[in-house]
């Protein structure tokens, strides 16, 4: 693992800057504001250099001594299939950017390329972590505290990248999403695993499976079931379930959100009475927009490789995006992937024998 | 199926009065007003007969013609096991109501109790229909139309009966649910499979089958797949999906829409500049709940069985309550098992060697 261990060295990050619905309209400005932001981190930009130059110019940012052009002359479009990706598109900004991390010129790197392509990609340069089957994109959800009335984050994995997980899958996801949570500054992170709350019918023969093996590892701090609501009020710091559902919840969960405020508005607009409080609304939804839309969370990571790569919403702003770069950069600086292949490590002298 | 067949006399309806976590409390104003409504609908309260006699003097329904009483010496708990429940309480509320409409006494059962007991209970003293392997949960969700700014329902199962759906059950919850649909007034309901996005790793393989035999079935009006955030906006008028993913989808909605508006009062009562608009802000939330909250929209159906069984939210208030009984009523008078009988019986004329 002596390659992902490049702490002495100053940190770099690759931004395939073509990905993602915006392209460099989003990407550029975002990696402007974090090269400021971050003097002691590089940052290289890949995509078309002639393209990238003249952006960089238009924008301000072409003496920027940070930003750095990594040439690509190719792009991954949005809709493309995964596997047409990764065998045709050898020269794509986005596979030249996880190249970077591969040949240790990046620690990390950041896509709001195509999620399907990225994780294909991914997988296939920067190859899994030993021990671990498949990678999982984790992502943190807003949570509300009722007591002291905050809003707080919870890990949630996988969200998409595995459709169908045997207990073993999932298991490793509880162990990857607890060491990310620790990473982020939770101490003793509590991980439930989502399930379903009818007596006797309680969840898949996999969950139940998970469950034993995660109270019987003295390393996790594994609190039970979790149902769908829960999430939302911190009953735990990671949720575990496999990609499928977990896409699933999210994406419900977007929709209520949205479903939620445009009611809201209608009601505010279609009702004599409260048409005078509609200029008030706009703010305070926008606020609590802001606290709580999932997008705003930018960011997802795609753990149990041997590399970091951070995913960034294909419908990104500038300042969504550089969120994704600024935890990218806190992913880089603690280097997730060893933390992960120490744990897994420490694991497998226990139980190599059922491995 | 003769027996299902009862529109020649007057309707009746069995309330399992004691279930439930408010009992008779919700029960029985539910009853009075509903029997106010439909005179010419009977309704058989089934509980402890000195208790329900007692209660109902007490709120001067002692004499109302078209409320009956049918004594039961036990009730199900709430947390109690179903195969517990089925094994030892002969003689519960929720058995006794179930079996009124066994002896075709009644044309349909309501029960607040515990799920998992219903179900069985209703499984075991009822029986399946031929050619549906398993009872299915099918509930309506608020769906968002962006044209018309009006909320509308959308029918979505299974949402907690089955966790391990094979390609079958999937299509059979089709049939049931586009059935369901069509005595609700919808005449040509739009059927969606729930599925994630992602190319390539889209889905699991019985999703895929069952969209195969969706397409290929010409009584069905299949629209393709529905990711969760589009459950909330019309995309569809059945949503089909697995009990787990129903399930977790379901309670993580109602999990960030009591968040949202935690956020929002929270927001405007600790900030100095809006809390004026405190006051109007709760009736706002309010009418807002009233016409999103998923727990207003009473009344889950138990689809499959050869009759008709609906579920009250365990935590339903009076008002609540009605809502399910008014669905009974009116699954009742449209014999929606025999609806789905014929259905599936014109299937199985065609399609009798793949069963």
């Amino acid at each position: 693992m002596d390659k992902l261990d490049k702490r002495d060295r100053r940190l770099a990050i690759s931004i395939d800057a073509m990905g993602g619905d915006h392209g460099m309209r989003s990407s550029l400005p975002a990696v402007r504001r974090a090269a400021a932001r971050h003097k002691a981190v590089d940052f290289i930009l890949v995509g078309r250099e002639d393209k990238l130059k003249r952006a960089c110019k238009t924008l301000k940012m072409a003496d920027v001594p940070n930003i750095l052009i990594q040439h690509a002359s190719e792009t991954v479009e949005m809709d493309e299939l995964p596997s047409v990706a990764l065998r045709t598109k050898k020269d794509s900004s986005m596979r030249v950017a996880i190249n970077l991390v591969k040949e240790g010129r990046a620690n990390a790197c950041v896509s709001a390329g195509n999620t399907g392509a990225l994780m294909a990609t991914s997988r296939f340069v920067l190859k899994m972590l030993p021990g671990i089957d498949r990678p999982a994109i984790i992502f943190q959800v807003p949570s509300y505290d009722l007591k002291t009335q905050t809003v707080g984050k919870v890990f949630m994995l996988d969200l998409g990248a595995n459709v169908d997980c045997t207990a073993e899958h999932l298991y490793q996801f509880a162990i990857m999403g607890a060491e990310l949570a620790k990473i982020s500054g939770i101490e003793n992170p509590r991980v439930g695993l989502l399930n379903i709350g009818e007596e006797e019918i309680k969840g898949l023969d996999s969950i139940k499976e998970t469950a034993k093996r995660l109270q019987q590892d003295p390393g996790i701090n594994y609190i039970g079931f979790v149902e769908g609501n829960q999430v939302y009020f911190q009953q735990a710091d990671v949720v575990v379930c496999d990609g499928f559902v977990g896409n699933v919840a999210l994406k419900a969960s977007e929709g209520v959100m949205k479903m939620f405020s445009q009611v809201i508005r209608a009601e505010i607009k279609n009702n004599f009475w409260l048409r005078p409080f509609a200029l008030f609304a706009s703010p305070i939804l926008s606020r609590v927009k802001k606290r709580l839309d999932l997008s705003q969370y930018n960011g997802a990571s795609l753990l149990g490789l041997r590399g970091t790569v951070l995913k960034s919403h294909g419908g990104a702003d500038a300042r969504a995006f550089e969120t994704a770069i600024l935890k990218a950069i806190h992913e880089a600086q603690n280097n997730v992937p060893e933390a992960i292949h120490h744990r897994i490590e420490a694991i497998l002298g226990h139980e190599a024998v059922q491995r």
